[in-house]
């Protein structure tokens, strides 16, 4: 069985990422890759690794019918997915949103921190947190997924099953998180330039960067009362990873009881893995895979608990996550063609 | 249908390769992987890429018994694999040696470069050299397989052909090669601390590479008269890749009709690409995939034909091209489980 | 007026750094540079930079006299300095010791941290600790330098006058750190390759580090009380460089107060930089150069106090500092032939 | 003595470099740096590791008055400078041009490569190539310097004493070239992305690079005859440097006779380095410093000559050549600030 897949922006990372996945699902034929300023041009002139895997021709938007499709990727700039889905829905079309116009609950925190008014308040309210681990259930028959952003991947996997069961304390809880700079995007910034990031290293967004309410809003949830966190997001020079470095204190436990919990939790998840205590996650060990990988660390045994989490920003952070998304839409298998072992070095 | 393989000296950067690609190959079950020095230790624990793929240990080369197997990869250092090798030889298992110990017909060439008595000539005259595309069908019924080196593969590829149909000449070619650092091996060794090489970029091995003879073997047999060439390997501050600049006099043509010659002759091939004329490839275009891209050139209408040729130093320049021999060997879609869409970024 | 210079243990990345500071230096004559492996070789022979500028050879740390030296630079692994230090400074040699043999006052702490005996407690307790911009005056006249450690450096310049001053609370401080990999030294490790550190990113030593008790005695004096912190330590794949993200909680204040309070601090300080309020320090920016830049957050207002420190490790956290000791000691202008400009890119 | 100097576009790598080394030269006061887009904005803000060592403006290109400087350095895009550069120079005032406007002798030849109409091709004849070794005598008394470009300078060092005394040959010459990607500029273009270039490698400008007829120019004119080689550049991951790897054929001659004559040759010069035959140069040999080092070399004895040559692309290849061609000049001594131990790792 194949499905018709769309996807709409496919010339950011996040998009020719997505289109490595799908060119290799043998459950899905992607009929549609949309780009306004690549319009005619084969993709694989623009992204030359897809050359003889994916030889079909960008479309113009305006021009395409997406309601042919079974479900329609939005791998586009934030602000974009909110204008055309509705329209999508309303079609019976089911939508993945990559970017975050559907990711915070509270309307008015989203346009505060993205600075625009939200076209579909609504659609928001019914769009499922694509958090695959943790709203797997609801995800089955959503029609609308807002993929999460990849920072909260990070943090939230190992954190949300420690704050429901109330291990760890909602105060005090500081992730200090470190990214590849595919993160920052393809677009033509100087900021992004090789002579730019590369043998430095920076901080970004320390005054406030918009994942911090969407990790909140996830911790909140776990915690049932409001949790506010410290959040600072670095750039690292290198292609692709995160590392988040989590501080957390802990209630009335230790690092033994807290793995137990976490490893139970995880037990049947193919995609998160619960390191033994005390070892030391590369971002190289989930490489172009779908994986999260973190583990424990009590400190000279004081009550600090630290938790160190990587994955990788464009895969279990971005496509991968959204493709898992789909496999759970559509009844294949979970791990469908996304089980792929980390390339390493 | 899966074979029995086995893997001798599955530590460093070839061998980890090799162990990702078996990992996923459906038709293979992987029985031993052999390493002196990690040996009872989990595969995963020293190569966490592959926790949760392939959780056996590494067993000791001394005990275990490889004449189970169908058929052994041998991923070690020069000059292991032909100790071994005659001994399975004469079980009836099938060998597949990434090193270079059966690469070169001439023993006494052998010697000189690889600075070794040769334990075992009537081997390497039974040896098939396994550039897969070329010797396909001496392959098919191989016992004993020389994987080509990574740069010989990357400019082979290209250049027999013309070589055998004469339209480039035999004098005057020059091979200016570039590889990532991983073809320097996982060794402990000062010149590959990422301080010595990242941020730089130098030659090496310029006046006498083992890989010289390797090439001017194979372009001599091609062009069936003595070949010498010049070739200079160079060091590139990257993981993986291999770019080879490749400069030959054209003799009594241009550059189309090489390239139509080209196009002709792989166009059944699906792990060689002969881009369009004037592409510029990049190492990105196929990293972790086993394919060979390359373009040509004929600057400023002159004479001097250059092709530019891009591998993976450890997929079509190693691990990926013996896999591609195994499906040879066995039978199996020459493809299988080995063709999938590079890693960009 | 030259000085005559000795440095034992010129092979490593602390080593070279030092003689390129000191090759530049024109008070200075570097009489001696030892290596028990390279005796004999032209120090620019190892390292290529060094050729026209330092032309001498490595001699052999047993035949060589250092007591003819005025200052003696121990760029040595640790434990090396403290069984060799005390007969210098009999003979009234003055000596910097960029390792941490004489860092911990306290002997007990240090024999547990650095797994050894101690060799000397009595030049422990005389030894000056080389923070320059905190230490000035006691190093005018010491005979004996700890230099700091590079990640405490980055870590107590922010911090020591906050804790002194009590704008900041002695508990819940995190330091998460992160350094580029010439920290790790110039030794043959497997852990130190190109291949294993490019392109990745992971903490280390979350367990226990040994700067950990080193910080802490800094700022446990600066706070006439125990301090006891979190101390993360990651390796950031780049050759040079530290970033330091401190989280504090503030005391009745707020980040205005806390840049006034600084500012006035360090306005002497050519080598301490106050950036102004929300800036965001890159590593490149004191590349090569011997100063430390931080700013100060106060994300949404909270009362987290996030401060983000800058140095290169090798300059401010090492061999630069060790300059900065050495004109203090002999009285030379304190920015003498260190204050280079930084390079970038 | 102090000099007044202006800087014309100081927002490039090429500008910046320049601005570090005149903020250290002493016989330099920089009272102009031009920015049209940063009118008004310190150069510090733009470039942090300025910060404390030249705290100006950026000043409107428009409304300063220029002719009250010594010398003006463009380090403009190429065109910008020979729109300007006759009125200084009507003015007595003295111009390096860092860009190609006044390269190229030939105009038809300049106008077909830079696909402009040249604006002054009266100033291009009185223009000094400004390589500096070759041209010192004509440089002293020049009112107009064209800087050579980067890879030309890393080709011509070597090759112009060998054809000038005919001991290679005029026919067959390859320079295959590779920088770093600070030789791309600062500019917001996709192609100079961190995640486009990093952990990659191509080569580009195949079919025809500007710095191709710049450097057939210089070897024409030591050859005293039309030479004709072929030039390919390449991009290596990494900011600064250039290694060229030179092939030649010898004439009647080995490759002990070209090292003596070079030796000779530069005996007196302190920034080109002529190392010991069959050396391997690095790039980081020269990181930072205006250094010019290759090797030879002659593999297999057989005819062909190959040469390494490394330089820094931003010193020895533009703003360090511009400080020494000043150096000439002005009278200064010609190494004075610009004679900086390179920065290794």
């Amino acid at each position: 069985m194949k499905i018709k897949v769309g996807v709409v922006g496919g010339t950011g990372y996040t998009g020719v990422e997505l289109l490595r996945l799908l060119a290799m699902h043998e459950n899905v034929e992607v009929v549609a890759v949309t780009s306004r300023g690549e319009s005619g041009n084969l993709v694989s002139s623009l992204f030359p690794s897809l050359r003889g895997f994916l030889d079909i021709a960008f479309c113009d938007p305006e021009s395409v019918d997406l309601s042919i499709c079974d479900v329609v990727f939005y791998a586009t700039p934030n602000g974009i997915a909110m204008q055309q889905v509705p329209e999508l829905l309303a079609k019976g079309v089911r939508v993945i949103d990559l970017a975050a116009d559907f990711r915070i609950k509270d309307i008015p925190t989203w346009e505060k921190w993205y600075g625009m008014t939200h076209a579909c308040p609504d659609a928001v309210a019914k769009a499922v947190y694509g958090l695959c681990e943790i709203n797997r259930d609801e995800i089955k028959d959503a029609q609308l997924i807002a993929n999460p952003g990849c920072y909260p991947t990070s943090v939230q996997l190992p954190l949300i099953p420690l704050l429901e069961k109330g291990l760890v304390s909602k105060d005090n809880i500081i992730a200090d998180c470190k990214s590849g700079v595919s993160g920052a995007g393809r677009g033509a910034a100087v900021s992004s330039l090789m002579s730019e990031v590369n043998e430095s290293f920076k901080a970004y967004g320390v005054s406030g960067h918009r994942h911090l309410p969407e990790i909140e809003q996830g911790l909140s949830f776990a915690a049932k009362q409001e949790v506010q966190m410290t959040f600072t997001p670095h750039l690292v020079p290198m292609n692709r990873g995160i590392l988040s470095t989590i501080y957390v204190d802990l209630i009335d436990t230790d690092v033994n009881a807290v793995q137990a919990y976490l490893e139970e939790f995880y037990k049947d998840d193919a995609f998160v893995d619960v390191l033994p205590i005390g070892s030391l996650p590369e971002t190289r060990s989930v490489k172009g895979a779908n994986i999260c990988r973190f583990s424990l660390h009590q400190p000279q045994g004081r009550n600090k608990l630290v938790i160190v989490s990587v994955i990788d920003n464009l895969v279990k952070g971005a496509a991968g996550q959204a493709v898992q998304n789909m496999n759970i839409m559509f009844g294949f298998k979970e791990t469908a063609y996304i089980n792929f072992v980390p390339l390493l070095p």
